[in-house]
């Protein structure tokens, strides 16, 4: 699959993009060198406004679509273009990179590979898509999920956000209401390259992630009811302990974790007892259950697992039970030849590298449905995100935005990304 | 040990025990036939006012002391007299037996016997003590814990509660802070009458409970420190979950109990994590341990066998867990004499019985130090109590105003309670 058609020597200017990244992190800049850009407030506008001026800067053609995703195009070559691009929206203790750094690397390739005098047979482009944070409206991923036709765009424009703002009303203040129609055409190819947010990359001493899809995602609030009760009083046999109940359900998922291997993960991360007191047995206990897997058969499997589970614990104990799903993904799996395709170019570069999946939600799996889409990972300092203590090494963000461009213009070759 | 000088077919009127009952429950009444007089409160003076109404109406010498307790005592014959009595305060959604009870039985069993035409041998007392549910003030048991000299006056007067009132100044608004000294001359012999709080009565279909004693009690807040991180891109073996943690002990806490059974209980009542937040491993996480034991050396045993089970899971988890120590109360174990005249006055009359330790705190427990002490608890319905639904039949309520009336005049007895 390994083309040579384009100068691979060619490298990106790290100062230039390092750069850019620190001048958009001063937008909506928050303690401890973090951002809040939620979606389509007057920040989000502000980083917006500025990442569109460079567009304009390097002669991209930018258009806007209907549900505000803003796409800069350098038409040269001839067919539909070779995308890469993320969101700049973030949550609200933000760091830096997520999502920037993809947006901003694809500005700098696309100025590296101007600078180089080399033109691609084909247009490159590069996206902010609205929303991906799911901060302040739900859900997440929202602009890419309308870009490629999942989500009609009246049910996007009339989504009312944490604060009973609409988005339709919100795109046309801050002026991100555009004309072009969703579904958009799709790229010939999409190539997202972004921050773990894990700890794996780190931890295996490799500078390049090989993202080889996204794990699948069972979301579901778990409701359980008992006795209240004074715990003095009270003997253990005669307990309908909601707060035992739920426990008992977090330590079986973690042990469920461990049975099923690989990479199945599961947590309990929310807890709420009612009435919340030392000395009394619980009334009721809600807690939340967020299980993945790359693969939908264990997916499934373990989702089953867990209905029996609670089943036999709710007659074990003689509490109610109930469940309410909250979100459901199926897992996506990337395209293994553009894959492939960024594992050979970081081997050629020198870099160490790995295959996994992303445990994250990313606009690439909204494209991986009209396209061939991968990931590239770099990696997250102690694996802290969502958090302005977000880090990644300047030569790590670097060697990414390398093995992007090389992608990329990999991707420009006809025989490429069919 | 049973004696047969006072006429033992003398029964108490128990239409004017529950008409007492009544008439006090409508005093700081809320929804539900509840009540609300915390200690010290307008409401709590209005009680206090009623009942000290009634103990006069019984030509009744009535006593305050400088904490604020009250004993009416019957002055006939010679030496110190055989008390009964409990608390009227109530928690805020208290209901109309809780302590009640135990005092307006005490009046019950005097005016029954001065119509009797009996006279005792030694005066007869009932005493209602400040503060014993701790809603307001802590501790609980306050007053009964002044009376027989176990806290400083000085300390329970500058208690300040959770309003920010100070006790010595509600004594003194209330017009209850009184001129008799604690600790106070004690009591020949003490027995208190109250509803059990609790199932196992019910459960056991008896109408009697001779309680033996009071559950010592090991409360400890524990705190999990972890490392908080994003729920679908960390792998579960480069977790430090304190959500997880927190379950493990809460597992671990039932299954000690069930280990070690007779009467050992243990409560996870309460926990907190932060963010909270459904896919977030949780940062650090609040646990609340209630262990309760009606014997000091398993209630050691557990105390040792849940600190080297967190000391494990720290190190096994790569958690740090600090535990804070919140109360530590030894068992307490009533007169043998007493509790075995009640077990046979039970029989006598005909009432079904059995004997069981207290899971909650009692002023008996407090009187138990200074001389023979034992208590009597009738039914809760559903072990329900500190709730406006708590209920005693009324039958129930009578047999063990009863069984407090020939418990009371046996112990008046020159050769029984010394």
């Amino acid at each position: 699959m390994r083309t040579d058609r384009h100068p691979q020597d060619l490298r990106v200017n790290g100062g230039r993009l390092l750069d850019r990244l620190h001048a958009l992190a001063e937008v909506g800049q928050i303690p401890g060198g973090g951002c809040a850009r939620l979606a389509l407030t007057d920040d989000d506008k502000a980083g917006r406004d500025l990442v569109v001026s460079w567009m304009k800067d390097l002669g991209l053609d930018v258009t806007v679509d209907v549900v505000g995703n803003v796409v800069g195009t350098w038409n040269v070559g001839s067919g539909s273009p070779v995308m890469t691009g993320s969101h700049i929206d973030t949550v609200r203790t933000g760091g830096k990179y997520d999502g920037n750094y993809g947006v901003l690397a694809g500005l700098e390739v696309i100025q590296s590979v101007q600078e180089s005098g080399h033109v691609p047979p084909r247009p490159l482009a590069v996206a902010f898509f609205t929303n991906e944070e799911g901060a302040r409206f739900a859900p997440d991923m929202m602009g890419s999920l309308a870009f490629v036709g999942g989500s009609p765009v009246e049910t996007v424009l009339d989504t009312v956000g944490i604060d009973g703002a609409r988005v339709g009303d919100e795109l046309d203040r801050i002026g991100y209401s555009g004309s072009i129609p969703c579904p958009r055409i799709a790229p010939h190819a999409f190539v997202e390259l972004h921050i773990e947010q894990g700890p794996v990359l780190e931890q295996q001493n490799k500078t390049i992630g090989v993202v080889t899809g996204v794990q699948g995602i069972s979301w579901q609030e778990v409701t359980i009811t008992g006795q209240s009760n004074h715990a003095g009083t009270t003997p253990m046999n005669l307990r309908h302990d909601p707060a035992y109940a739920a426990s008992n359900i977090a330590v079986f998922l973690r042990d469920l974790a461990a049975r099923f291997g690989g990479h199945q993960v599961c947590t309990v991360g929310k807890i709420d007892l009612h009435p919340n007191l030392i000395n009394v047995v619980a009334a009721t206990a809600t807690l939340t259950l967020d299980v993945r897997n790359t693969d939908e058969i264990l997916l499934q499997a373990a989702e089953r697992e867990i209905a029996q589970h609670l089943d036999d614990l709710a007659a074990r104990e003689g509490v109610t039970i109930t469940t309410r799903p909250l979100a459901r993904f199926e897992p996506v799996e990337f395209d293994a030849d553009v894959t492939s395709l960024i594992e050979e170019i970081a081997s050629a570069h020198g870099h160490t590298h790995m295959r996994l999946p992303s445990g994250a939600g990313h606009d690439a799996q909204m494209l991986a449905r009209v396209c061939p889409t991968s990931m590239i990972f770099v990696p997250s300092h102690k694996g802290i995100s969502h958090n302005p203590a977000e880090h990644t090494d300047a030569d790590q963000l670097v060697a990414g935005c390398d093995v992007l461009l090389h992608a990329l213009l990999s991707l420009t070759h006809p025989e490429v990304g069919q």
